[in-house]
């Protein structure tokens, strides 16, 4: 466990343990080439092996490895360092003694130290303290810095830097079954100004990714030039250098390396490219630097800073800092997306599900390009959804469930009950719902930053083109007189197909069936924002004729929402004919059964035929929309809304929900808060220490979640200070939490940044960064106009 | 020579003869791929190898090549197709009768039609139509088709489809010591569904190229199935099919290809991705349409419509043809610039020079996207150029003049003279120019878009780190008291250094040292309309402190100009002391004296003895600024600028250019057409036939001049009907030309698409297509809003 030690001025001192999982480090870049390319045979070539942290395990050939202690597993295999006394064994923590461990993640400046001390079985003591780093600045370099200190001895040692290239992929468990090598060997060499190149390829991918490193010793502030001993294997290489150390003074090594692939901008080939890097590259210091002052600017756009006085501000402050290193501005043009787990881990294998939904709303008001770019990975694999949707009969773009290098649909047919061992057919892939969320997210981002020519060289066709899918998708019901969608899945994956059926998927699950409506009615006012010649030219190019508008326009009128009883809406058509779960029998069983379906399955049972939910996806409505927006949504549709629909909801299904997946209790907060507020931060509480605690017993080392993570900021910015953008302002409706005395953040909004500071007295907008032109702001039920520099303030709940 | 054929509904269906390297075809993708890819050790890896035309030879070892007759060279290696009677030799129309010979390029439907009649040695005649294009839709698909009709014979023949990575690059001659060959074999093999597959990479950058065929015949309207034969070598497939052959009876062979390569987002991997496209790809007709229509939607917004009765708008045509096929929509977020020759050729190895400047305003005004994106290319490229100021001793950035795959400086340090053989110095690599261009480049993509989150992000930093550049570079002089920037060359390559100087560069080039203190001045407007949060990060990043930016109002106020006598700029300084050269004698002694430095050289001379310049680079600020704008940053570098400057200046520097650059035409086009509109339209037309009529003798097949062609459709837009974009509006002030009846096309103006329509009595304005809020233009010295759907009518020239 790391301490996480965090100390901006108005950041608390205090230090709380961290899990390995969470030291992880990353910018944007490390990592994420590669990602998510699995070939049609379980070759599954994830390069989270690449990462500077995580559970991957390295298998040096050259010197032993230093870690075998679970808990110190996090050394990348491209920041090996290792040392022994001559005569002696290479450092191993599980072989000696470790006196005074300690390890800290600096959150604010994105570093990582450890101080320990070691002993060998001869009784040599050794002290290590380690620094290390992956730049947000300069987004290709790692460095690792050590200071050794032998404590009671004195003579030679050999310190041994390493490039590795073996490390393979077995982090989860339950994929023990598929292919964990990925890497295959190109070359290694020693290079030129010292340095050493690692060059391999992904299995079927084949993706170039070159490492080079460079290492040099200092003693008393001196470098020391000593020639090292290069041993070179086909899948690693190392240089060893032999010195001489004293009792009491400290030798300085320090590592840097460059990371370049084959698909990296702007490169000539990557060797070169990386080979070139770490031959000009500064010292360890001025790189640090450099990083520490791009985290700087980072935090200063990034903060919320909550005044609470407990640990609160820090589990936020961890999020940001995890979300930033997933996305960061050195990912803007990369052709990435965002994995469900981020890049720290190796759960569900680096596939794109939906978590954009979650994690955009951060970047719209603070670092839109971001969102832009995450906006492109989707549009550049748009003829990917438009053969799929074609494939099944569709017309338009239907993105998959869990989308794959391609844009192929990468989602299992079978998956593994770790619990059971056994594999059961899985139609999660008919979550058809994440071509909702992906126009909700062009939507939001278009509102937020008025990109116009996002919207018309890009956005706009990937929103009529989900919008053709949805309209396709719809069958009309005669004898409703509504449009239905069937074979669905939704949000909640308890539920995949009706008891004892044949039949893939379930009727009309609500959430997809008014996320399409919505899409629907969305779509008639693209078409009306966007010029004219652009709109005809993609009418024309995506052959949606008048006819179609017209019918767009009907379905989004007429679709058809099952009810149960009075307001409650079902989850889908015939989950009131299910049984009721007898949760308070399986509570005593079991102890944890946030995972149900698992358990049901050991028992030879299924969570198709209860009323019981993974995350009762009815409520994420209330999390996407606000009430004004449902309101209308529904009133468009005929059904009737009130004040009680909300309450209602949540009310039954709060009774049938084992918060299986974490963003539920994202949800459940967000719609609590509008009537039970101690509830609601209960709920949000739960969310903020979903990774912090492992609260699913042992999924964070697979990875972080990275959806309730931006969801909990989310929460703060969207529901607890109300924040709203829409056509004509942006709308600011704080509420009145007792267990928040302040919040203060910044947020950009159609390129205006604005401070605003929030107490439970006064509410405080200052415009003192924006553009020269002025900026309409609601507050409460007012829009104010803002001049540049302008501030006010306005008085709150009395 | 090839007809081009263009059919709009208002184009006429004139022909003219068309020389082979204005065939060529392409669409922003195909051929992008690893270009400016050199090795240090002259390993070109230019892949212009793969364009779709242009001079590349192809060397089948399979089939003999069909081509060796120069006029028809342009059969691009993979859309190889052959055929031979039974026992007969392989289709070769260097070894046979031509007869009937007719090409056309439709413009408009960007195809090329062959249509001839062959007979062999045994008197077989056969009639071959083909047709073929890139596609503008499918970017990663070309199509050949054949109709191939044996008309006094009947029997057996072998068609051979084939896949060809022997080519190699000897397009320009005086490159011949250069490495030609630039591809290494990867695979070669049959693959799915009937087709086959060819891998290369590049010999340097290693690129993977990943190129798959499928070719299907047709018999009487009815496809054939035939199990053709396979014959592999290392770097060549090919399929061979028999089949019985009827007089008088078509036989339909279409050959439909994909290409992918290593770079390429929303792949797995290239072999992977070309063998499904190929497998899914739909027939030539259907692939025909779509790329046709994409086309359509392409000129619908690019034309430029000119009512004049003569060849010029089929050239303008011409040339807008040839700058869309260079880039395109499908161009964007691929992360290449705009070589200045376009990727049709292999003069300058692909590497980029400053062409954006002439390009840029082109696309600005239509398809801003593509601008976006070519500053990316910049953006990503701006660590290397902070390397290389760094290097030289300066702060910021400073852009290469001929930038190479990863932004290093490609220019050559000694160039071959094909006139006389010798190898000369080359200075040209000082032309620090390129970074006023780039700077002058981001501030018009920002004042015609308004794209804050562009200037934001990239656009400032670029900007700034250009301005910081040219601060460091300029040094006082104390006498003058004056800033000076020495050791530079001006776009006027005939002056590199001064005579029988050891000293590299020139002393105070004026366009130079004007351009950096408009830099210097804009870059305070760009601190000033910028974030203030922006701004502060920027600043600290960029290392640049109040001191800094004091020093550059400084310079952007005392920036030294050298004159002649009155307003007479001079070139640079000491050009007055230049000898005046003796026109009229050369051109008695030599046909041609454009390229007078050859001619000079060969001499045992050198232009930089004389008042000659191959382009006068003075002129080259009364281009790029409008009168008001050069009187601006005059007054405020404290030099008169009065009404007569331009004129003086311009008779003074006509009488001392060769012309030796096509751009040369342009400007003087440009700056005639204020006093001298006859003359004006002299160089006009000179400037359109420039390819047309290759009047460099020999340069087009190198490869088109694009600067030159963009040029030409911006002296219509922004010199003949003078659209000018400031901050408050767009500026409409068309001038009265006796050769233009009427001109009509449409603008995009901060994302609202404005109509045009200009004749010589009225000027129509329609504002039918815009975003619903209104936008504000000038009319010749009054603006005017405009609502949507609005249309104003203005009486011009009375």
């Amino acid at each position: 466990m790391a301490n996480f030690k965090i100390c901006y001025p108005d950041w608390k001192p205090e230090k709380l343990k961290l899990r390995e999982a969470l030291c992880t480090l990353g910018n944007g870049y490390f990592a994420t080439r590669g990602a998510a390319e699995e070939s049609k045979n379980d070759d599954y070539n994830y390069p989270g092996t690449y990462l500077a942290g995580g559970y991957n395990r390295a298998q040096s050939k050259i010197s032993d490895r230093i870690i075998e202690n679970e808990d110190l597993v996090n050394f990348p295999n491209w920041l090996y360092l290792n040392f022994r006394p001559e005569g002696g064994d290479w450092l191993n923590l599980a072989h000696c003694q470790v006196h005074e461990y300690e390890q800290n993640l600096d959150l604010r400046k994105g570093t990582l130290h450890r101080a320990f001390v070691v002993e060998d079985k001869q009784g040599r003591r050794s002290k290590i303290e380690s620094r290390r780093f992956v730049s947000m600045r300069d987004m290709h370099n790692a460095a690792l810095e050590w200071t050794l200190t032998p404590q009671n001895w004195s003579g030679t040692i050999e310190v041994a830097s390493e490039l590795d290239g073996t490390v393979i992929n077995d982090g989860v468990k339950r994929y023990k079954d598929l292919e964990s090598h990925h890497l295959a060997p190109v070359e290694s060499k020693e290079v030129k100004e010292g340095g050493m190149l690692l060059v391999v390829e992904t299995q079927q991918s084949k993706l170039v990714m070159a490492q080079a490193a460079r290492t040099r010793i200092y003693e008393g502030g001196k470098r020391v030039n000593i020639k090292p001993e290069i041993q070179t294997l086909e899948m690693a290489i190392a240089q060893k250098f032999r010195l001489e150390v004293q009792e009491g003074h400290d030798v300085k090594i320090e590592k840097v390396i460059a990371l370049y692939t084959s698909k990296d901008k702007a490169i000539t080939e990557p060797s070169l490219e990386a080979c070139d890097n770490i031959a000009m590259a500064g010292e360890f210091d001025e790189l640090l630097y450099r990083h520490e002052q791009a985290w700087e600017k980072l935090w200063k756009n990034s903060d919320i800073a909550l005044f609470n006085g407990d640990r609160t501000q820090q589990l936020l402050r961890l999020h940001i800092f995890h979300i930033l290193q997933t996305a960061s501005p050195n990912s803007i043009g990369l052709d990435v997306g965002i994995p469900s787990r981020g890049w720290h881990g190796e759960a569900y294998r680096g596939h794109v599900f939906w978590d954009e939904l979650f994690i955009t709303p951060f970047y719209n008001l603070r670092f839109p390009e971001i969102t832009r770019s995450l906006l492109m990975y989707r549009f550049n694999r748009l003829d990917k959804a438009r053969e799929a949707a074609r494939k099944e009969g569709y017309k338009g773009a239907m993105f998959p469930w869990q989308s794959g290098s391609n844009g192929r649909e990468e989602s299992q047919t079978i998956h593994l009950n770790p619990d059971s061992g056994n594999w059961i057919p899985d139609n999660t892939h008919l979550q058809r719902h994440v071509n909702a969320a992906i126009a909700y997210n062009i939507w939001n981002y278009y509102i937020s930053t008025e990109d116009q020519q996002f919207l018309s060289f890009h956005g706009a066709e990937m929103f009529l083109s989900i919008a053709s899918f949805w309209a396709s998708k719809a069958s009309y019901n005669k004898k409703r007189e509504r449009f239905e969608i069937l074979q669905v899945v939704g949000p909640d994956e308890y539920h995949t197909s009706y008891p004892d059926s044949d039949e893939q998927g379930l009727k009309n699950n609500a959430y997809t069936n008014i996320m399409a409506a919505w899409v629907l009615q969305k779509a008639l006012v693209v078409l009306d924002i966007i010029e004219k010649s652009t709109k005809q030219d993609l009418l024309e190019r995506l052959e949606i004729d008048d006819k179609e508008i017209k019918h767009w326009e009907e379905v989004g009128k007429k679709m058809y929402v099952p009810f149960l009883e009075g307001n409650i809406i079902s989850q889908f058509e015939g989950y009131g004919d299910l049984k009721e779960f007898p949760w308070e029998e399986y509570r005593k069983k079991y102890e944890d059964i946030q995972r149900l379906d698992r358990v049901l399955e050991s028992e030879g049972d299924s969570p198709n035929k209860y009323k019981a939910s993974k995350q009762a996806d009815v409520l994420m409505l209330f999390y996407l929309f606000s009430t004004q927006q449902l309101k209308d949504i529904f009133n468009r549709l005929g059904y009737d809304f009130d004040e009680n629909t909300l309450r209602q909801n949540v009310e039954y299904y709060r009774e049938r929900t084992s918060h299986g997946s974490t963003l539920s209790r994202l949800v459940f907060s967000w719609i609590l808060s509008r009537y039970d507020k101690q509830e609601s931060w209960e709920n949000f509480e739960a969310l903020l220490i979903s990774d912090f605690e492992d609260i699913q017993g042992g999924t964070t080392p697979e990875g972080i979640h990275l959806g309730a993570m931006a969801g909990s900021l989310d929460l703060i910015q969207r529901c607890f200070c109300g924040i709203e953008v829409s056509h004509e302002a942006l709308w600011i409706k704080p509420m009145n939490l007792k267990q928040i005395d302040k919040i203060k953040f910044k947020i950009k909004f159609r390129g205006h940044w604005i401070v605003l500071s929030i107490t439970k007295k006064v509410l405080r907008v200052s415009f003192e960064e924006g553009w020269s032109s002025s900026v309409a702001i609601g507050v409460i039920d007012r829009i104010y106009e803002f001049k540049k520099d302008e501030v006010k303030e306005f008085p709150l709940h009395q």
